[in-house]
């Protein structure tokens, strides 16, 4: 019941991420897996490129024919043939002979290492003069220099990037097993709240908590199912809500910011069979009437209603469990900062963590925060703002000047 | 012919970008316009709330009446009735009035701030004591605090975040008018390239560019037509490349490295009828054989076949054209940076950019970068790197301890 009594400080709430589990994983083709978290760990299956390749248009000779080759004293190699691209030549290379390659070729038997074309000139059909010296191995790739045959290539709980699915690609993994997209649901509710295609009365707000919480779900790996509007009233939002969990990984409710609604939220949440509400309460600005409720292994998000609270709240709270259902490794997570210097005072409350919105902007001498100010209810603030600065909760506030860590937005 | 005879530095190959235009726009429901680039610029129709509402939960009163009040001398107020959520209050406020209302209600006629529920205290069913003045305006978001009518919302060319979007919403504009995606079309040739679900034979490779530029056109906001592996032929890469051009808002064609198959990329791009080549050779290191021509209004690009080349390529060339075609305002455009110490010196050549690929490691005291060393055609230098560090043209290196910015990948 601890959850009832005090707001909790985030760090205790981020602990709770280590109570979910990634969802179930499925395999889809590499062409569809940019952005995707890999649910398995792959190893190489043979070495790559697999054989020794040039990395020059040149000759491939024995590197010790050409020691002590100088522009006034060249080696002499007989050129005895050429490779041909993706075939395996059937040519060998003798100590003073030479064969034309091209980058990418297969370097014959015999040879060793690749003269560039730029440091040998041909002096009739067959005699060339070489005018450097190449080491052994000189401009040639190894068989197993870019993976070798056991090797890791990505790990389970990574997010697939271009350069991951193009490693996938060259070793013929034509599909990978992934986590699929956790679905969460969002509810919204609010007797003020009208849906976007009304035009609002005198009193009345149009609901953008769906419209932006289902664009920072989608930006973390997730689908969306929008549950829409909910009118204010028990019945009707434990009906929805338990729909919700039936069709869904996660839901959120984003309700008013009334004591009235955030009452009706855990009444409603208390309601739902085998829920436990875990949390009533943060000790976070905005975004402090926050409520995390489970339903056995699902989780419910009770998340203010003002907008810019709600959007503080997913980014800071709710994005790490979410980003746990997508499988993700939490330690291959990095968030994008800045380093910068704030331009106004800024000032917070001991025991709570603060959130400020700022602006960036580059000046020769590097980044400028400025803070963006605005009542937790105004949109614009989140519109006009770059990304986040923390104070932490022994800290009084910030001064003009401070250098500050600032989370970039997505 | 200029191009054909020394090659670009990055600054002029940049310069070209405004040789492009932005593709043609579409409308499309905002719940689809997640990561889309506006391409109208949206005013405020109307004021945002429109009226005041309460931030808090609490008394809608005259804030005069409550000057002066303090525990020890509160002042007293009738409470006369509530604002139901959702409508516009029946009621008005005299001076010595107070009407319950919840955050988010709208304020009644002659009230001008909000008291805090937990500075009042009901004496009887009617008499409320206050134990603290309000200003005016306090705990009020006036009408058009968060938009005024005719004020900006989003600005053509940017990039729509979940915030923009929810603003969108806010003012009930369920479709916008976005660029459409550009169609990036992806052809891949090399004799030694065999697609990805075959056993390549000893001498052969798996396309591996077709994967990696997808995989960034699909980041950067383009989609994707796959044209697979064309022969090294004359006559049927001109075929797909034309087919490509007809398709396609660009091409990219992804050819060997060696100098036959850049001769052969650059007589089928000069068989392109009314086709230019703009340069052939950028100064940067890897990716100096890149190839730009143009054809009508479209670009063809042909990119180095080796895999590390041809991302790096992509990253730090041809990405600001296809985000010109996206029709991003170059001006909002910011790439994630971190500044970052070397671990080790680092070689360079003056007279061209280099770029090297780095693994961030987080200490205590900052950010370390760690090289990450090997041939341009290691795929794995990619996969193992977290980003890029640029070394300038009239830089011959960089010492261990150097401090560098780094550019994150994605």
């Amino acid at each position: 019941m601890e959850g009832f009594f005090r707001v909790w400080p985030i760090d205790r709430v981020l602990e709770l991420v280590s109570l979910c589990d990634p969802v179930e994983t499925e395999e889809v083709p590499i062409e569809a897996a940019l952005n995707r978290v890999l649910a398995e760990d792959v190893l190489a299956e043979e070495d790559l490129p697999g054989f020794r390749r040039a990395t020059m248009d040149g000759f491939a000779v024995q590197a010790s024919a050409t020691f002590g080759a100088t522009e006034a004293n060249p080696a002499y190699l007989n050129l005895i043939g050429s490779v041909a691209m993706g075939e395996v030549p059937t040519i060998s290379v003798g100590a003073g002979e030479a064969v034309r390659i091209s980058t990418g070729g297969m370097l014959p038997q015999g040879a060793d290492a690749v003269i560039m074309v730029e440091y040998a000139e041909m002096i009739d059909d067959v005699l060339m003069e070489v005018y450097r010296s190449v080491a052994p191995g000189q401009n040639v790739m190894m068989p197993d220099e870019d993976f070798r045959k056991g090797e890791p290539l990505v790990s389970a709980g990574r997010r697939l990037r271009p350069q991951e699915i193009g490693t996938l690609a060259a070793f013929g993994k034509g599909a990978v097993r992934v986590y699929r997209k956790p679905r969460v649901a969002i509810v919204s509710t609010g007797d003020e709240v009208v849906p976007i295609d009304c035009r609002p009365a005198p009193g009345q707000i149009r609901d953008v908590n769906t419209y932006t919480l289902a664009g920072f779900v989608e930006g973390t790996g997730g689908m969306v199912s929008r549950f829409g509007l909910v009118p204010d009233r028990f019945d009707r939002l434990l009906e929805r809500c338990l729909q919700a969990l039936d069709e869904a990984d996660m839901v959120m409710l984003s309700g008013g910011s009334s004591v009235g609604m955030r009452d009706l939220t855990i009444d409603v949440l208390e309601a739902v069979p085998e829920s436990r509400i875990l949390l009533h309460g943060i000790a976070i600005s905005p975004g402090k009437p926050t409520i995390l409720a489970t339903c056995g292994s699902k989780l419910i998000w009770g998340l203010p209603g003002q907008v810019t609270s709600a959007m503080v709240v997913f980014l800071k709270i709710v994005r790490p469990f979410l980003e746990r259902l997508c499988g993700l490794d939490a330690s291959s997570v990095v968030r994008r900062t800045v380093e910068a210097v704030l331009t106004r005072n800024v000032a917070s409350v001991q025991g709570r963590t603060d959130f400020i919105r700022v602006r960036l902007r580059k000046e020769t001498n590097g980044w400028m925060a400025d803070p963006v100010l605005g009542k937790s209810g105004l949109i614009h603030t989140m519109m006009r703002a770059d990304g986040l600065v923390e104070i932490g909760m022994n800290t009084e506030g910030l001064e003009e000047g401070a250098r500050v860590t600032v989370e970039w937005f997505d």
